[in-house]
């Protein structure tokens, strides 16, 4: 499993209306609205690097109402969960 | 369940001991070690948001190697899993 | 009770206005307009958690004339006042 | 009353630390510990500019533990609470 | 006395034009068109803490072909001249 | 005469005393400690520009306490008040 | 052959559109979509530094899509790779 | 003679025509289009400062294709080259 | 074939010292010593994702001389060259 | 002739010193101190692209004194003066 971190800011009234667009997004796993200088930070977990690299540069990127966006890929996971497991079962 | 992303930088050299650190402190979910702007990615998942608080201000402030964090707090969550049901199971 | 520090700057010609809005936005207690690098900073003061995320991804981000808003979320206080009779007692 | 916002990030280690002894110096009527780009913010009200004046140049920079602070003076305050009044009675 | 430092960021073309208004505006002491990170910076000597407020709150941000202001409120002064005295006389 | 707005940050604690000592420095016509991102806004007003390059890479280079400096030397003046009259006279 | 890494970001939506536009640029030896604060990494490899000025200050400036470009020209390579001789043969 | 190094960024696309234009003006010794994080880089070298704040408020804010400048006016000069001679022998 | 580009700044002195530690690990590729805002950039090229992670949160981590990095994870590549034939040779 | 802008900021104290070896350094031919962001800006012009390469990452990175600096190596001149006849004489 691949995961990265997408931090996000969205056009001026737009915050719940982009939350709920994302999160019906294939890959993401989790949409979270955030207080500091990010408006949400996106979950990404999908199969492998391939299809990451889809997400970020295909679908996330056609998604409307997104100012910007930046993507902290994961390189090695530190965890006590079995995230592949969970994740896996919930899909 | 609270959730918090929070964004780290450690000090020279301490990527990877600061990520395991970090996975041993209760209420770290899982810490990822990114691409980009930071060192280390940590979900926190709290059971209230008395006990985020305890953690960001109290523990994760005493682990060394630690240059600088930034907490992105969530506010609402937006998923298709359950995350609260999978987190409680794995604790 | 819940606080939340929200450094705000607004288009422009309308620091007045907004501080205006804002100070009618339920949840909002305190607008101060600032000198330095933010037009204003309003104080929220909600009964719980979820009434803040409510304010801040809801009603704030509806107020015409806001250009920028950074949320910081108090995750403990220390005051010599009782701020929670005091603002309820106000309410 | 005059009022300033102040955002502060203090020596690693230190948040709890620092909040605490703020929270001691006269003239301070509130600190949070934040989540965000700063560890707290603190409000001050005195009773003139002058006062303020005192406790910024003076108090507030010799308090030990805190690296950088930036204080936002409010020009002008919009709130349904009499806060003059609030914060006397407090005193 | 109460004394500002302003620095200012015109729209395109527009520097010549917004000194010239700039120094008309009740309460602005002086203008400088300067080299650096800001096109002007204006120097408000106002006789009071409330006249500074409404000018920078109000008339400031009134003012055509502005795109940025940010301003530094003196809180003391320092001086080998009777700055009060001359700025008065000056009136 | 030439005159430049000069902001400047101090090491901690050093506020007040770099304020007092950059209101002796010869050439410096002013003191400000102000609200924001600097501690202290200094005006500088020399005979010619000759003098005001000695100030700013020479004396003020050597004031200690002083951690950062960025000049913004005025190019044109717009002002109803003849200073240069004024800050002759006060000489 | 002279050597550049030009750090890019699109207009919203043209990540793609183009990565593929620069890589049929004369001049332009790799397109990389990344992750970070870049949206397009793109490697040019010239024949000298003529070639490598007109492919920046025209070809390059002329693409649609574009929004920011940053070039770090190389000074000097250190690799173990003749790079002379495999990007020729592939020209 | 009077000094002054001008950092430049153009519209998109403009970077050779803005380059060409800014040749022509008064004032204006040299134009650079460079790497990094400017596009262009223009040496002012004019007969007294005077004529510099002429240059940099007046004919240098209405060259058309010009997004943003920032002039950093020299004080002193060190050069083995006797640069007034030589340009004013060039002129 | 997994590609990043590294943007890397070093300690004072040490750009050249650097450069030539890096050619020598492995998976670097190439190290450009460039104009503009970092000292170096260099190219990881490694058989997979898992190799790049250990090299980036390992190996690179622990190069003496190095101040800061930040890595451009390739998602995608478009080159009109057959990279992964042209490097694998190489090696 | 190959040119370069080199915008530098000193250790305190130092401005003036670091002028002075700058201006002895071969390869540069001009050390401005500066108003603004920088405390000094030097133009490199050297032979070729090689000599600046050895200028900027050799003897530039040896000075002492310097805490910072960022080259913008110029790919195209555009001037009325015969620069490179001028300073070759001059040479």
């Amino acid at each position: 499993m691949q995961n990265a971190v997408i931090l996000i800011n969205t056009d001026k009234g737009q915050v719940k209306a982009v939350a709920e667009r994302l999160a019906e997004v294939e890959g993401i796993s989790e949409v979270y609205s955030t207080c500091g200088r990010y408006d949400l930070v996106a979950i990404a977990r999908t199969r492998d690097f391939e299809s990451l690299a889809e997400l970020v540069t295909g679908r996330l990127d056609r998604v409307s109402g997104i100012r910007d966006t930046e993507t902290l890929n994961a390189m090695q996971v530190h965890s006590r969960h079995d995230l592949e497991t969970m994740f896996s079962l919930g899909w």
